[in-house]
C-alpha cells in the first residue's frame, strides 16, 4: 500500500484525493491545511491536521499549494524521508532542493470543484531528483492515470504557457462569444455545438489543418464588416488574432 | 417529398447533401457547379449540371456558394418559383431581394470534408421574406436538425462574429499551443485532454464561471515568467488576452 499525505485543499487537492481514494494500493492517510475550516470536506474520509509538525510518516507528501509557498513548506519537511512532490506547472524542480527525496507530479488539466473529471485520461507530468524516485513517482501516477510522461522543468514551463493559451484564453474567447450573444438577444447555447466541434476536430486533424474562416481565406470584406461591428476591446483582439493566423499560415502552409 | 437543388460543391454543400439524402421526405434532385470537375463526388448519387439555365423545378434552391457571388446567382434565378436560400452567416436576407420567394438557411457549424458531423445537433438559423416561407423553411430544416431557430440578419451577423471568436480564434490558440510544444520537443497530444475539457466545461458552467488561470488570479509573477518565455508575436496575444480577462472580470465578477 502506498501511503500519501496531501497538503492543500484546493481544486487540485480535491481531485487528487478523489482519484487516489478510488485507486487500488494507494491510501491518503492525512490531509493538511493551516485552516481547520478547509479540512471539513476531507475529515469524513481520512485523518486531517492544521499543524505542519504533525504530519504522519508516508511514502509521498503532495504539495497541492499556491506556487509561492511551496519552498517555505518544503523547508519545513526537510527531515521527512518520504518523497516530497509539488503539483505546479510553473515551479521548477529545484524549488524543493532542501529536502532529501523530491519530485514533481503535475496533472495537466483544468479542475473545478463541482465538475467531474476522469483522472485516468489526464496526462501526469513527472520529474524527480533521482531515477529511483522517478520510478516510485511513476508507479504512483500510473495508479490513477493511463498517461504518465517524464517532462523536465523547462518543458513543464512551456506546457504551462501552452495550457494558458488553449485553456484560459480559449475560455475567454467563449466569454466574448457569450457577451456578443447577450448583446444581440441570442441564447449562448446556440454556440455550444460549434465550440464542442472545434475542440473535437483536433482529435483527427492538426490545429493548422483545421483552421478555417475569414482570416485564413483573407476575406477582407468580411473582416472589415466584423471589425465595424465590434467594440474597441474586442476589435483589438480580432485584429491581432487575424494577423497572427495570416502570419502563421502565410509562413508555413 | 420536398425537392431540393443545391448550388455549390464546397464543405457546406457536401454536408447538406449528405444530411438531406439521409432524411425522410427530402430529396436532392440536382447539384449545380460551374466546374464539371467539382461535381464528380455528387454525380454518382443525383443529377448534376454546370449550366445555371438548366436547373430543375424544385421546392428549394440552396445557394451554398461564396458570399460575393450570392447576389449575382440569385439574379439569374429570379424566374424560379421555388424558395431561394443562402447559407451564409455574413450575408443579409436582402441580398436575395430580386427573387420571389427567399430566405436564409445558416447551419452554425464548422465543416471539413473528411470530418463527420451529426447534423441533427447543428443549430440551423432560418429567416424568410414571408411567414409562409418561414414555415416551409422551418419544415425543411427540421427534417435534418433538432435545433431550428429564427434568427434575423442582424443577429446572424453577430453570431457570425461570435463564431469567429469561439471557432477560428480558439483553433488558432490550439495552433499556438502546438507550436510551443513542437519548439520544446513535447508531443501535442498531451494538450488534447485539456482542450476537450475546456470545451466540455461550458456545457455545465457559463464561460465566465469556468475562467481560471494567472490572468484571473492576477498572478503577476507567473504572467511575467510567461511573457519572458514567449516570442514577440505570442507575447502580444498573451498580454492583450490577459488584460481582456482582467477587464471582463474586474467589471463583472
Amino acid at each position: 500500500m502506498r501511503e500519501v499525505v496531501i497538503l492543500g485543499t484546493g481544486n487540485v487537492a480535491f481531485h487528487l484525493f478523489k482519484a487516489f481514494s478510488e485507486a487500488e494500493n494507494i491510501q491518503v492517510i492525512q490531509v493538511y491545511n493551516h485552516r481547520q475550516e478547509s479540512l471539513k470536506d476531507f475529515s469524513k474520509f481520512t485523518d486531517t491536521t492544521t499543524s505542519i509538525n504533525e504530519l504522519k510518516p508516508a511514502h509521498f507528501y503532495i504539495l497541492a499549494l499556491k506556487d509561492d509557498i511551496i519552498p517555505e513548506i518544503a523547508e519545513q519537511l526537510k527531515n521527512y524521508r518520504g518523497i516530497i512532490l509539488h503539483t505546479s506547472g510553473a515551479v521548477g524542480l529545484n524549488a524543493l532542493e532542501g529536502v532529501t527525496n523530491f519530485g514533481v507530479f503535475y496533472p495537466l488539466q483544468t479542475f473545478s470543484k463541482n465538475k467531474y473529471v476522469d483522472f485516468a485520461k489526464i496526462p501526469v507530468c513527472i520529474e524527480a531528483n533521482s531515477s529511483e524516485n522517478l520510478e516510485r513517482i511513476s508507479a504512483l501516477a500510473s495508479g490513477i492515470s493511463k498517461d504518465v510522461r517524464e517532462i523536465d522543468s523547462e518543458q513543464r514551463k512551456a506546457l504551462h504557457v501552452a495550457a494558458v493559451f488553449v485553456n484560459n484564453f480559449s475560455n475567454h474567447l467563449y466569454s466574448i462569444g457569450a457577451e456578443i450573444c447577450a448583446e444581440n438577444k441570442i441564447e449562448f447555447s446556440i454556440l455550444k455545438p460549434l465550440i464542442a466541434e472545434t475542440a473535437i476536430k483536433i482529435e483527427s486533424l492538426k490545429p493548422q489543418e483545421a483552421q478555417t474562416g475569414p482570416a485564413l481565406r483573407n476575406d477582407q470584406k468580411t473582416i472589415e464588416t466584423h471589425l465595424e461591428f465590434l467594440n474597441k476591446k474586442n476589435k483589438d483582439i480580432y485584429s491581432l488574432l487575424t494577423h497572427s493566423i495570416q502570419n502563421l499560415h502565410g509562413k508555413k502552409l
